[in-house]
């Protein structure tokens, strides 16, 4: 699969069937989904918590750390799709409307270069 | 937009706009980017934190809770986004074979309605 | 030790005795401290994520559970100590004064028994 | 209130008052507790997340941030000793077994200037 060509139902349709056939969206209620998430960004994280930000860097140039962090991320996505799935939301409609909200609070000649 | 349509690429290419135009792509070392999204996700478990978890399926059917929680998991999806131009990570292979260790890690004989 | 005779100043003692025989204070940066927090307090959560806010009640009576939770909560507080002799920050004065601000944000008379 | 002085018995007595005061304990099951102590986590992370590991050396030494920084702590621990009031945690003797299993984790003779 390639990003150009996947669409994010495609990606939904494999974690749908993921959650179905182990019959656990019973424990996929918002706050426990929130938990999950919360959780595998923060072993995202634990990749990185003791290098400078340059030395992070280069940990994603290294085959076996890119590949712990690839598949966190994963995991991270993976989750963001199972509480759209649970509550029924749009996420490429969330996402545009999220980004327009975004060019309000952060303007290009305010923000330029700065946060 | 609808998740039926829209590929990861056209998302990317919202955010790397977005990013760009604002020249802040300095920030979005890899360490930098995984606090980002630890506290976004954080963010959206504040939504959930005091309730039971089924009084948080009903504040997903109040709009204005709805709304929140939307906005915080389009956060998470722009951070995980940003991490993966800035790393050139493929995002549907990444899921499509973290899905796959999965499969294997929780076969459904032995997982089916438990964990 | 227990925690009527035990000050502060002798948790900290302790930390930092660990800390300077590893010589590990290059590390111990505000950010990358900060990330060290937020992990093990994510692996606090991670104990209780799948089960209703109840069951969570009934893991912590159970001796394996109740151990892991006991020593994610060291973990958490061991780095908030870290946290504070790095910055020397005193614990007792900014629990006292977060508490006094605490306690002007949520009056009794309005927050009783709601949040 | 000082560190050298104060016990954690002192500490959990001004948080369990507040608690108990405003009829809190209700909320306060060991689930709810861990996010909110992730959140908090989450909260002092965000104060440094765009910057250096040396420029946050330095944002600790300005008095708003060093302020903020406090605050967000003191946070932290309050809801670290609201977990340890509601599970009977004793805090001194939790630290004391952790140090005990981390020493023997992190050699001094292999763990010294690295991790």
């Amino acid at each position: 699969m390639n990003d150009r060509m996947t669409t994010i139902s495609e990606l939904k349709k494999i974690v749908e069937d993921f959650i179905s056939e182990r019959d656990w969206s019973q424990f996929h209620n918002p706050k426990n989904l929130s938990m999950a998430l919360a959780i595998e960004a923060s072993e995202l994280m634990d990749i990185f918590k003791w290098n400078t930000t340059q030395e992070c860097e280069g940990l994603m140039s290294e085959n076996n750390t890119r590949q712990d962090a690839t598949d966190e991320l994963a995991d991270i996505l993976i989750y963001a799709l199972a509480f759209s799935i649970r509550n029924n939301i749009n996420i490429s409609s969330a996402i545009e409307k999220k980004m327009i909200k975004n060019r309000k609070k952060y303007p290009t000649e305010k923000f330029k270069g700065h946060f």
